[in-house]
């Protein structure tokens, strides 16, 4: 038996408590495994005085996390305190600088920052691990980083955030629309403090571009997610897409194409009968393809105290082991700098549209599609109490470009109120 | 960058070409993701001259894959003979004795000698690897022996021979007879050449043995490993399953229960709508409970030359990341021996049997049933062209010791030609 393997913790909300169980409640298993027991040494966090429901007596408390974080008896530095910048960034470049590994699942702090602390912890021979940080209790991270390594991969894609996917899956089976569902995830503590990480598809985006980096060998880019977010659709966007065989889905796609790579996060109708459109809940999927192994599909739950803890718990397993690899896979410098693609990869879209109630309306519209190259697979005009008149268009697979410049001729006929809503559908 | 890592790989069949062409398409990413060249040095396989479509010029051909296990320019011995004694086993002992690096494809081997296997890597500290052996190109024993490692691992289930789901998928969709399918896919080379492996459940149980060592830290127990192959299962039991919602698929499960480990491997009713009843054709799943993480399912193609590849490839990076972890993820030496568990989770059951034609024949078997404590949930009774009247019996959920027993009780009746046929209905 060798030394222990001593944990400070920063953050004691959901998954810090997880971790604080997990250390207690499977020390045996721990020390089976890793040939190791593991130990918390002290921890961290905002309020000391809240009931968690832990015991904390036995550990040293430290206000501050960056002073946790230099601590002599603490070898693994685990960052659950989220935000990407201040102290959780603070506390994890003091860990790393001194040459202690760290454990996160903050994927802001990774995809805004990521490059700049992968070459601080080479830097300082500091393992940087983050699975918890991705579709929580999924080893999604070390399925991309380890067991596909071998394969050039064309695609990473799935439903990784499970507000999102409760909201929209809620919304359908209880036929409510979007501003009550919302409020229900608010009040049962869904949402993260800013609800637009969540619904404007952000926190999704940022898992994203952990993945994307990885699957690529490029530095993490955020910025080149195509981002839209779920708060435009609705119980009749909803029920129409069924009625096609369809459901709605924030998701995710990386893919490397010709003109460089491409990412984007929004709400996108998918097959109801494949995996991705039968997931419910809270449950998140990844969908991995490499030019050997085809398709890999991960699924499991994509928050919540024991999935994200249980990610943590893998990262500081292998650390206990003393499994080291760059927090990307391969050295921080040499992960190229990420071209983005136009998207050019053709899809059919599924669109919805208020027609003012004038004479020759559908036809302007019609006229100002075709225009642009963009050819209709179905189209249908609802009843409407109002003024105006919603109308459901189905187009042909057509280039994303295209489309939004006919979007662009569509508005210039004076004959759509408000804007249009367009969701890709996908491609199998 | 550092030294070259070096394989000598013996087999050349689907998968050792597999192997070879990803040696060779992937170099760039080999490199970039493990810092280092990844090369050939030598290969072995029954007959050097028949065509495989592939260049072997550039490596050294050694006739006894014992030489080549040995060879100076030899760091990791790619095993991909397959079968569990002879050349395979001698090859595997040799390299691991000299310090060398294993991975192997090989579930028999494994399956029946993975103890001492694990005891002479680690006595000679050399890695030996695995995730080729179970599912393909999923990395599932990668996602129990480190992404999951902090769990308690409950149970591991899925479906793991892609041949029988071939044939039970293929036989719904074509209303064919087991023969038949049995016949196709045995031209089309689905079967090893002795198709009990596959169709026995033998195959798959070896599969399932080798998961269930790495979740609940024992020495691996093929013997355990309750079978029951689908030679047995009628298209018309997958008529009526449907029927019911339910489809047939070659199920295997391994849990931990208060009196020891369970671990079967059978034709198994799941729902048709659950992700299990979704699986075709050569599709694999593996489904692992962990306390904390909850379900996490993995699903992939279970065969196949890239995804077989993939597998060994991922196995290849990590040794040459230097990534070391015991073989079956905790040191042999502490492995448990496993305790065999009789069956005593209780679950419903398929049963069909052949009545003879007499009078209150199907009243004695109720009545045998019903004396064993068996109660009937739904009982059939089809037309008839023969003698013997088929009969179809859903149980309520029963302990299989409990059946065991009645379907006794139900053959000394005398009223039922041949055995009958029982099988599980999934507990969810």
């Amino acid at each position: 038996m060798t030394t222990p393997l001593r944990l400070g913790i920063a953050g004691l909300g959901t998954v810090g408590v997880g971790v604080l169980r997990m250390v207690r409640d499977n020390s045996d298993i721990l020390r089976a495994r890793t040939g190791r027991d593991v130990t918390i040494s002290a921890v961290s966090a905002r309020s000391r005085d809240k009931d968690r429901g832990v015991d904390l007596s036995g550990f040293v408390w430290e206000d501050d996390p960056v002073a946790l974080a230099r601590r002599d008896d603490v070898d693994v530095f685990v960052e659950l305190m989220g935000g990407s910048d201040g102290p959780a960034k603070a506390a994890t470049e003091a860990a790393l600088a001194a040459g202690k590994a760290v454990v996160t699942a903050n994927k802001a702090m990774l995809a805004l920052h990521g490059q700049a602390l992968a070459e601080l912890a080479e830097e300082n021979d500091a393992p940087l691990r983050f699975e918890a940080a991705v579709a929580g209790g999924i080893p999604c991270v070390k399925a991309l980083t380890e067991g596909l390594a071998g394969n050039r991969i064309t695609r990473v894609s799935g439903v990784m955030n499970g507000t999102c996917n409760y909201i929209l899956t809620r919304m359908e089976s209880a036929g409510l629309p979007y501003a009550d569902v919302f409020e229900e995830a608010r009040a049962l503590g869904y949402l993260e403090a800013d609800p637009s990480l969540d619904v404007g598809g952000i926190d999704a985006g940022h898992k994203l571009a952990i993945l994307s980096a990885i699957a690529f060998g490029t530095r993490v880019d955020f910025d080149g997610v195509q981002l839209q977010g779920i708060e435009r659709v609705t119980i009749d966007d909803i029920r129409r897409a069924r009625d096609m065989g369809y459901r709605i889905k924030l998701l995710g796609e990386a893919r490397r194409t010709p003109g460089g790579i491409e990412q984007s996060m929004r709400p996108t109708l998918v097959p109801e009968d494949s995996p991705l459109g039968q997931l419910e809940g809270g449950t998140n999927m990844v969908v991995i393809e490499g030019d050997a192994v085809g398709q890999v599909v991960l699924r499991g739950a994509g928050a919540g105290e024991g999935p994200t803890a249980s990610a943590v718990m893998g990262d500081v397993c292998d650390i206990a082991r003393g499994m080291a690899l760059p927090p990307f896979g391969q050295p921080a410098a040499t992960l190229q700098a990420p071209v983005r693609a136009n998207a050019t990869t053709e899809c059919a879209h599924y669109l919805r549209l208020s027609l003012r109630d004038e004479p020759g309306a559908l036809a302007q519209v019609a006229t100002a599609l075709g225009r642009s190259g963009i050819s209709i697979d179905r189209m249908r005009q609802y009843d409407h109490p109002g003024t105006d008149a919603p109308v459901l268009i189905v187009t042909h697979p057509c280039a994303p470009g295209d489309l939004a410049r006919a979007l662009d001729d569509v508005a210039a006929t004076g004959v759509v109120a408000g804007d249009p809503v367009a969701l890709q559908i996908q491609t199998p």
